[in-house]
């Protein structure tokens, strides 16, 4: 499509509403919109338009000036409630400072519609020039109410100082790129973006959901709203979930269920091997014998474990390492003396054993020597002294409540 | 300096040797080595010469080739162990595809200087253009045990998805952005790096540690690893701990002793709070009733909360929102209904906090309403329905061990 054609016949173009859901109230919260243009009988996507870098960004906001009114006034005429969201590129909102949206916006508050239902999707990584013009024109966005989204977080936009910075309301996760990487290393990144939106108060938004197991990852992962085919198709007008042939509560039981379950299996585990040190603790000397007392349990831990070792509350790991080689176990006494306290969790840990007395599973986290996902059991053998157990990450791998 | 005469006169160049301390044994684990220029009678850094992009790459790795060869030189010769940093930027790296570093070093191997001692420090972010090439370059580094750290994290280089990629064994955090960040967004961005570095298994290393405030904030963070003039300035050998006149242990001791001290506090807040509940504990009369439970309570609370409702063990929430505006408590009913399962640790929370009929303190979050710090205080009212109380951000901040 010749872009003059396009800008030359704007009565040719229509908004269409990508309804997006919520984790909490399962309901639909907004629409993402997008634009079509009538070719023909055909209504074909405007994406390659907006994506071509020859395309003047001139022409771009005359586009997405006329879909947002188009838009805005379907909603308000259906009486439709909810966000509308809407995508900008950085060059494009930096187009006469921004100013030409936020009148087209403050135009539509007076006939009724609010700016706290307007979040503009971005992308950070478009702005490597001009990063802090971007920053400023957001926040002068935002002292109006509108929301920040920020775009293909995860595979581009990730750097954690700059959505820091942002401090934007939403992360929107390309589900696809599950598909394009390598399982273990989207994992990471999620846990990682995931924790870094807990933190900063931003809400995950999971896009591009195809199929059940996506939208299970995403609701594994903390996301609050989800998009995508697999949900609702984009359509002429914004819908309310009555109209959606997908029922996502049923969905999000069976995840909740299905996690009830890993959680309740997990916990089994940990009563079971807190039943296995418990059965020996007679057999506790004090930490100069913390060696022999090891010894007298490598057996019973020989499936689970590759490495074991005690530590006093204060961090000072009292005995030697023991390390399972095939059969056996080795020893490493010039491991004693390490001190473990500047661990993250370690202290809180330990304190928390001392206090319940019981023993504690470690979240799964990458073992800095033999950079193997592992998981660590620990137990407190008197209010002083803690028997940490490194679980195999082979060991792991077979029993799917252990990985989860 | 002109870089000519610095290339003309390698003779006047010599290594320094700056001492990189361990947080596990307190002993100098290795030196990061720099280049010293001498000017008439005063050495000089050659910092200037290899920041200077204008500065030919061939010259930089001319000097850093013969630096590097006195730094193995003078270790050989003084029987010092330990690991060796050393400081490449992307495009020197590329220079001839790393076989100028790599040969050397190879040569010093036969001598009996391992590969396994040397740490090839990069940032990431100066490679944009060809940030592929640099991934695969390292990638064969590691293959002989080279270790690679990636400089610079925390402020420009921190991608997550590019430090994952690397798969880095040390990710090096510049200190000093602690006095130029804003501290909320530096502890946010903190969390999320040590959070990533935990996942992927990297040790942190804080360097450009200048005071004994730094080295707490660094030790706090999780970092295993730490340099700066605070522990040791650089000198023309390397070194070991008992040449060092700041007593690391003792430092660190302190930091333990004052972890666990807040640790016990909060654990009291924790009992208190418990107590609180336990004593009203008899009006709870079945979910169907939950706000007339929770009006039962507010009073308690008065100080420590703003928020407060009761959720079933599957996430459903079963009461109103009960939230405090200065003196009374308002009721949003809308939200009962609300599912909240999805939430990062509510599924693994409750399922605790019925197993072991505890309350619980959450860790330090960002409320996504109010933006606001929070921590979250939950108890098992019975083993299906779960009382949450959300601190006000104002109480946490008065009370040092809830911040923490």
């Amino acid at each position: 499509m010749d872009p003059l054609d396009i800008v030359g016949n704007l009565h040719k173009i229509k908004p269409v509403f990508q309804p997006i859901l919520s984790a909490i109230n399962h309901g639909v919260i907004g629409h993402e919109v997008l634009a079509r243009y009538k070719q023909d009988d055909t209504w074909l996507s405007l994406g390659s338009f907006f994506h071509d870098p020859d395309v003047p960004e001139e022409f771009k906001v005359e586009v997405d000036q006329q879909v947002l009114q188009l838009a805005i006034e379907e909603m308000l005429a259906n009486n439709s409630d909810g966000m509308l969201f809407i995508n900008r590129n950085a060059k494009q909102l930096m187009v006469n400072n921004g100013e030409d949206l936020m009148q087209l916006l403050l135009q539509y508050e007076e006939k009724g519609f609010h700016l706290n239902r307007i979040v503009i999707e971005v992308t950070e990584h478009d702005f490597d020039e001009d990063f802090e013009s971007l920053s400023h024109l957001l926040l002068y966005y935002k002292t109006f109410g509108i929301q920040i989204a920020v775009d293909h977080v995860g595979a581009k936009s990730s750097n954690i100082d700059r959505i820091r910075q942002l401090e934007p309301h939403i992360l929107k996760i390309d589900t696809s790129i599950i598909r394009t990487q390598n399982g273990d290393v989207f994992q990471d990144i999620m846990y990682s973006l995931s924790m870094l939106a807990h933190r900063i108060g931003a809400a995950l938004l999971f896009e591009n959901i195809e199929d059940d197991f996506q939208l299970y990852f995403a609701w594994k992962h903390g996301s609050r709203y989800y998009q995508g085919f697999y949900l609702a198709h984009p359509s002429f007008q914004p819908v309310d979930h009555t109209s959606l042939s997908m029922k996502i509560s049923e969905k999000i039981s069976g995840y909740i269920q299905r996690e009830k379950n890993l959680l309740e299996q997990r916990h089994n585990f940990v009563k079971k091997w807190e039943q296995k040190v418990r059965s020996v603790l007679s057999k506790w000397e004090g930490p100069k014998k913390a060696d022999i007392f090891i010894q007298s349990i490598t057996e019973q831990f020989h499936e689970e474990s590759f490495r074991m070792f005690v530590c006093h509350i204060d961090g000072q790991q009292v005995s030697s390492n023991f390390r399972k080689k095939t059969d056996t176990w080795e020893l490493e006494p010039h491991k004693r003396g390490s001190n473990w306290a500047f661990r993250p969790y370690f202290l809180e840990n330990v304190m928390q054993m001392k206090a319940l007395n019981t023993g504690l599973l470690s979240g799964l986290y990458s073992d800095i020597e033999t950079k193997e996902m592992v998981r660590t059991f620990s137990f407190p053998l008197t209010d002083q002294h803690f028997l940490f157990i490194d679980l195999r990450y082979a060991y792991l791998y077979d029993h799917e409540c252990l990985l989860a």
